[in-house]
């Protein structure tokens, strides 16, 4: 379907103008210039009789033949009509560059556009676009001037401002694209269908994505999981900073600002997250021209002792593996640099080395096949030239016969600069910096990582449902936001999470004789509907040991409340078994607006905002991602055994994971849970601490 | 004295040769090509009678008139005697280009050059060098192919491969420098004093250092401390990466990776950190430009809002601080944008924005008082070409008539490009990327807040030196390279620690006894040379609240000790005092090698290596920078009264840094300190553990 869109075989521009300076004349003039075939291109425009040489038709339902792309330039109120012709007409697809919908407010013309689209079946792009440039069909349905390069990388962008800018930069860069394209407000088609599309093009080997949000979070990790076993997806994701941060709810919530939810999207979907738009293109360059590598060993080959500390340091950094040196492979080294030379990785070749050192040293790091990729680093000397390393580079690689990646750094001058785009040419991308080398490296290393990574399995839990159900009900039918600890410990209770009990005394004699069924030492905690920091009020006290303790500490309680809030209405007291102490952690769910329930695991205890020792994963979680969102905190390296610390039950752990996903799942009634602390014993874990926040659907 | 060596007034080149191949004949050539007098170079060669038109000497001594600057490149082992001759004629200083010194192993040739120099009162730079490039005075003593542009950025480097390279690299990036200067071995001449001269040279507003490590640490931070009062200090520290950590003795040694010292050394003393080397010249150039800031508040102002999401980004992680904007300016902006523009700061003035626009709202934004700097971001678009956008920039400053700083990004291709060039000649420098400006204008932001930094007073303790020296001592003479628990506590006290008194009872009945002094609760905890861990082998009890307690506990112990470690010698067994539970936070020390004691301050308690929550000074310490590495933690957030707990008494946690500084100063036989945990009570805090090691000096 897309086809039409990207690679049309027809084009007519809706609102084609005379005049030069209209973005209706300068999009189909950008048609014509990029060798679109005249006869199939056809300017829609009542007022003409030609333009730029071609006939003009007052209307697209005119247009003899079929049309594959309409593409609409005509002012905002007359978009939906030109529409409508074009259902009427029958036309492929549409990509709709004018502006004046959503991004001005106006949501309802905007709205008209879908139906119409969805009225006769076909898909548009935009509004608000700047178009589409296509290297591969040469189709230029845009108002940028002049195609990219022709390239095997597509490019697709929510900011048009930087579709335009690209352009010009990735000429400039040397970077080759077979699409750009702009998607606007993105009503009706989004980067997923795109990402979809490009994942399926066989002229498309690397997508790239500039995003600023996406509007489906489910269907993007969905489809971006497909794509990305079959091509690398380098996704610049804009909007990290904290500066607009809502309303804080829970622990979690707070935890969770809104890039996490697009990080760990990223993570269980296999997208590579670029920081920067030149390092959007410098990985997506690496991941084009480059084979997968088949293991972790990195070789640095240097002739600059410098240029090699800075790759050290960036390997460190980006994650990529540098390999000890076994002694047979140093032997081979050693006899391509001076006696001061160093086999040490990385293997410093000196500034004495020539073509010939080079040649040699890479030729042995390829051939030897516990190595899996070099770095090759050039300083540019006095008594060397950057094309004949650039040909020592290629000539090893071809006199090795073998398929590993090489990615290489040139610093110096314009001989350098014009010899990177040589190699990069030629299948070995060349940077400025051994910085941006070995960054680009550790870009397909961890799309390597992705694709080796076991599938995860769907986790099943056996939960009771309808108890929780009727818990969380009565309390929104009450016109409660969350509920009381009692209840979501019985929430808990139900989905199989092992909790501690929280019976309610409701005066001082319940409290007694609850005392004395459960025996000392005991902990007693205020319930209130207006507490939810208990600490903070002088609400919960522990290590009660007798009845008097009770008694004095019912009091005291009640006091601290009512002085500190005496707004809260107290539902009572809970009194409960002192838990044994384990390792405490948390685990905790918020729901995102965009990807829907976020889970947590992290260091618990009262200082998990201080730390923030957490990590996230969008659910519904599969065993591998449990798995690694707990190797990603440090906390797990205490539950494994550190500094001859207790192991902790990491399953028991791992299945608390899961059932706190499984209930986000089935009640999105729940906006937040926070489990803090959940503490961990050497058999089990036992939560201590359950919230609930709710919010009527 | 530099002068003569940076900016000679004559040259002699003592191993030059008829060779064109040989480096003695193209150091020879690239001093004549840069333009050097040709009557004050002499050019020494005893088997030659003239070489590129210049008259032969057979030595120096030879030579008419005075002699500056002598580049030497005859093999190493004349090295020394040409040295010798050098300082028989009285040349005032020397740049040894020849290698195959320490580098290579030859250590004891190398400290005869400085023998010689030392004995002759010159100085000399290398061996080992690239040599000296200087736009000022337009020497080229060096093997690089040319000089750089002329600039006022001086370059340092100790990779000659890096220097060479760079002069290409920074011609090709419009990047003029005064002088590049590589120092090789540094035997004599290091990078101290070179960032001495050029802090007093007038040519040089910025000096950048290319940095592997440093020999006197101390006056590292003494000298960048007096020069970066004055002009920037830039350093790009390589080696950064883990790949070889030394044996673990500490926890504040196992924390301070040999990075660490240099990390704070360079905070210490306003050292600007650039992480890779372009960035090391974007932000010097920021630097070299644009007038400091009088005040946080930065504004962005663009064409695409994708860009300004990208630098506001880059705004929070390069610490650059987008002010919120008032609504009289937003006002002013209004009138530069359409009705969908963005007051938001970024300033979204849209792709519809022209010079005017542009104009109109930098001048506003540079008008304002509140404002103190200005980002100005370019998408390449349709209508506006790069040359008038850059000529708006210009305007709008002029027009403004302030000194502010303003940065750019201009994205697109080749006119921005060049355009780029030029606004950044006319004082604007102007960047690819949203981030790169960003990031430059971080740089500059960091040199504003250390000038602004008040500075610290020297913190002085009084203690008891000759007791804390008795115990050390003492343990030195008895062959041990740390003090018992019991010991490390006097020694802790001494220094005016409050520390918990470790009374060790070396039997059964002296348990009870200190037991009945002391009274319950209690801690016992085993005393062993062999064991510094005392919780891994079961050799700590607390809450011993009996005497019955005691002797099982006493047993208990002792079984656990012999079973876990039977070759640990047992010196007793402490019994104290069980402290009144504080929030836990560490204090430590850790020698560096090069700059002497680091100080730490963290999270305390057992985990204080799984959260890493910790920062570090180089001793002396001032009272700004004990507060600042305070401030630097998470825990110091718990201490000021996080989330309503109680506050902590921060002035004693300070001074317990002063005294363990002042520790480490008067011991150099005290490797590492760790006091762990220190409890810190809302009114003073206390040493719980203490552990000293020691080396013999």
């Amino acid at each position: 379907m897309f086809i039409h869109m990207i690679r049309p075989k027809s084009i007519a521009v809706i609102g084609a103008s005379r005049h030069p300076d209209k973005i209706g004349y300068q999009v189909l003039k950008n048609v014509l210039d990029a060798g679109f075939p005249k006869d199939k291109v056809f300017p829609i425009n009542p007022k003409a009789d030609q333009i730029l040489g071609l006939k003009c038709y007052s209307s697209v339902k005119n247009v003899p033949g079929d049309i594959d792309l309409a593409v609409i330039v005509v002012p905002a109120k007359i978009v939906p009509m030109v529409l409508e012709e074009c259902g009427e007409k029958g036309v492929k697809s549409a990509a709709i560059i004018s502006a004046g919908f959503k991004e001005v407010g106006n949501v309802e013309l905007e709205r008209k556009l879908v139906e119409i689209a969805h009225k006769y079946g076909f898909r548009f792009l935009g509004p608000n676009i700047v178009g589409i440039c296509d290297t591969i069909k040469s189709v230029n349905a845009s108002f940028c001037q002049g195609l990219p390069l022709k390239g095997d990388i597509v490019f697709i962008t929510q900011s048009g401002a930087l579709a335009i800018a690209l352009v010009g930069w990735t000429k400039m860069e040397n970077i080759g694209l077979s699409d750009l394209v702009s998607i606007g407000n993105k009503a009706d088609v989004s980067e997923i269908d795109l990402m979809e599309f490009f994942g399926k093009d066989p002229y498309t080997k690397v997508i790239t994505i500039y995003l600023e949000g996406t509007d489906d979070g489910r269907r993007f990790i969905e489809v971006a999981r497909k794509v990305s076993r079959k091509k690398p997806v380098v996704v610049l994701k804009a909007g990290k900073a904290k500066r607009t941060v809502g309303a804080i709810k829970s622990h979690t919530g707070s935890l969770a600002g809104s890039d996490t939810a697009y990080e760990a999207a990223f993570k269980q979907s296999g997208v590579i997250r670029a920081p920067t738009f030149p390092s959007l293109f410098e990985w997506a360059i690496a991941l084009s021209k480059l084979p997968l590598p088949k293991g972790e060993n990195a070789v640095i080959i240097t002739n600059g002792g410098g240029a090699g500390v800075m790759a050290t340091d960036a390997a460190e950094q980006y994650g990529v593996h540098l390999m000890d040196i076994p002694e047979d492979l140093k032997e081979k080294f050693r006899k391509f640099m001076p006696p001061f030379g160093s086999t040490y990785n990385p293997i410093d070749l000196t500034g004495m080395a020539g073509a010939e050192w080079y040649i040699g040293a890479i030729e042995a790091a390829l051939k030897d096949d516990r190595v899996h990729s070099v770095i090759v680093l050039y300083c540019h000397t006095a008594q060397t030239n950057p094309r004949e390393i650039g040909d020592a580079i290629l000539s090893a690689i071809k006199n090795a016969g073998v398929n590993k990646p090489v990615v290489a750094s040139f610093i110096g001058g314009i001989e350098c600069d014009e010899e990177s785009d040589r190699l990069t040419a030629m299948g070995v991308p060349t940077y400025v910096s051994p910085e941006q080398a070995v960054a680009a490296l550790g870009a397909l290393y961890q799309y390597y990582r992705y694709l080796k990574k076991p599938i995860g399995k769907p986790v099943k839990v056996e939960v009771d449902r309808d108890s929780a159900a009727k818990i969380i009900y009565d309390a929104l039918n009450e016109g409660r936001e969350f509920l009381l600890p009692s209840e979501a410990a019985k929430v808990a209770e139900a989905y199989g999470i092992p909790t501690l009990s929280k019976p309610l005394a409701k005066n001082l004699e319940e409290a007694e004789e609850l005392a004395v069924k459960i025996g000392f030492p005991l902990v007693m905690e205020v319930e209130s509907p207006q507490i939810i920091h208990k600490t903070d009020v002088g609400g919960i006290k522990v290590g009660i040991n007798s009845l008097e303790d009770v008694r004095k500490t019912f009091k005291e309680i009640m006091e601290n409340v009512s002085k500190a809030r005496p707004d809260a209405e107290i539902k009572g007291i809970i009194v409960r078994k002192m838990a044994v102490q384990g390792r405490e952690v948390a685990v905790g769910m918020h729901r995102d607006p965009i990807f829907g329930p976020l889970i947590m695991f992290g260091s618990g205890g009262i200082y998990i905002e201080l730390y923030k020792d957490v990590s996230f994963r969008v659910a519904p979680l599969d065993t591998v991602s449990i798995d690694e969102m707990m190797k990603e905190t440090k906390i797990y390296k205490l539950l494994t055994g550190f500094r001859g610390e207790k192991r902790g039950d990491i399953q028991s752990v791992k299945d608390v994971i899961a059932r706190v996903s499984q209930l986000a799942l089935d009640f999105p009634e729940i906006t937040d849970i926070d489990i803090n602390p959940l503490f961990v014993y050497e058999k089990g874990c036992m939560a201590i601490d359950v919230k609930i926040l709710l919010k009527r659907k």
